[in-house]
């Protein structure tokens, strides 16, 4: 691409530096930004350099909080010998909304991906290792993605729990709720009948 | 969206007020944001207010530039007597990659559009008209997008030219270079009959 102005060529290379915005979008995107009041870049600008600058992440589970302790952590009518393990911020999020959980969480920050080069040393999987230790933690939900990174990253963390007691499980894979049996890939379908649960159970899942 | 931090939440809303960007996107682009050093958020907000702040328009064509005459307007080579017009920058950009126009251009930041609010005042139509009667130009290429937008904006520009001399085209609507005739609109198949070129000048086009 060549563009007339160096100013616009630099922010449309800093924009297509993030992660599924291409030199295209991203000279879409700052076209949009030059049509606004200047107000809103600025807006924009300082969100991202506080948040850069002054992220915290709870010290006891890791997620993104503006306080040492996070909401979840913090609140006293959540159980806290039962522990949920997730890769990322956007899977808390996600099992909050469903209302379901009344447990803590346990950020990992990613899993075992030696294609990523993320090994056990770039989780927090040693701070999970100690708290666990500490005897409070009665149950381990694994809740990674279902892939062999996700798999790899339930099979070390179990190893290293070896010993300690703690009750582990992972969460249920299945066909999802309201999906059709014949449109289900054959995994998840072989899955969803080897992990079968008692009828009465499946109540609770809805 | 429920988020642990307000920080983390600012940055997301600022985001998702890009075009295209929703909130799920703006939380990934977020969280990647945060992966990376914070010299790389620096960079983009510095970027992007940089532009906004500092950003010029070429007064003679109005195109996005560093200096006040852009580096086609004041390109000796460039003929001068051929100015070709459209909606905006990436228009420019994209004639410029063809290699097959030596004239210059005038950007009309958008085009005559109601419905969003777009009149001819928002547009630099009133520059277009006082640059051809001052002479220098000899013919007009309305370049806009083939639209009900565009051919209100071209017949306004037209309308408004009256009197002046300035010979005045339209670029050519068709078929595109290496397409199936039969997987073309019709209303694109109908226009590419009724504008056909003379066999000989068809190899110019290429
Ligand atoms: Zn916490
Ligand atoms: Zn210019």
């Amino acid at each position: 691409m060549d563009f007339s102005s160096k100013l616009l060529e630099n922010a449309v290379n800093e924009m297509s530096q993030l992660p599924g915005i291409g030199k295209r979008t991203a000279l879409r995107l700052v076209l949009h930004i030059l049509k606004q009041p200047e107000r809103q870049t600025e807006d924009l600008s300082n969100a991202l350099m506080k948040l850069r600058n002054s992220v915290q992440f709870c010290k006891k589970c890791h997620n993104i909080s503006d306080t040492e302790l996070c909401e979840i952590c913090s609140n006293p009518k959540r159980d806290a010998s039962l522990v949920c393990v997730v890769e990322d911020i956007r899977d808390v999020m996600a099992i909050e909304n469903t209302g379901q959980y009344r447990g803590l969480y346990h950020v990992l920050g990613g899993k075992i991906s030696p294609i990523e080069g993320m090994g056990p040393q770039d989780l927090t999987i040693s701070s999970l290792v100690h708290k666990v230790k500490q005897g409070e933690v009665k149950e381990l939900i694994l809740a990674l993605s279902s892939t062999m990174e996700g798999d790899t990253t339930n099979f070390y963390i179990f190893k290293q729990l070896e010993g300690t007691g703690v009750k582990t499980s992972t969460i249920a894979r299945g066909i999802a709720v309201g999906d059709e049996l014949e449109y289900a890939d054959e995994v998840t379908l072989g899955r969803s009948i080897l992990n079968r649960v008692p009828f009465e159970g499946s109540f609770n899942n809805n």
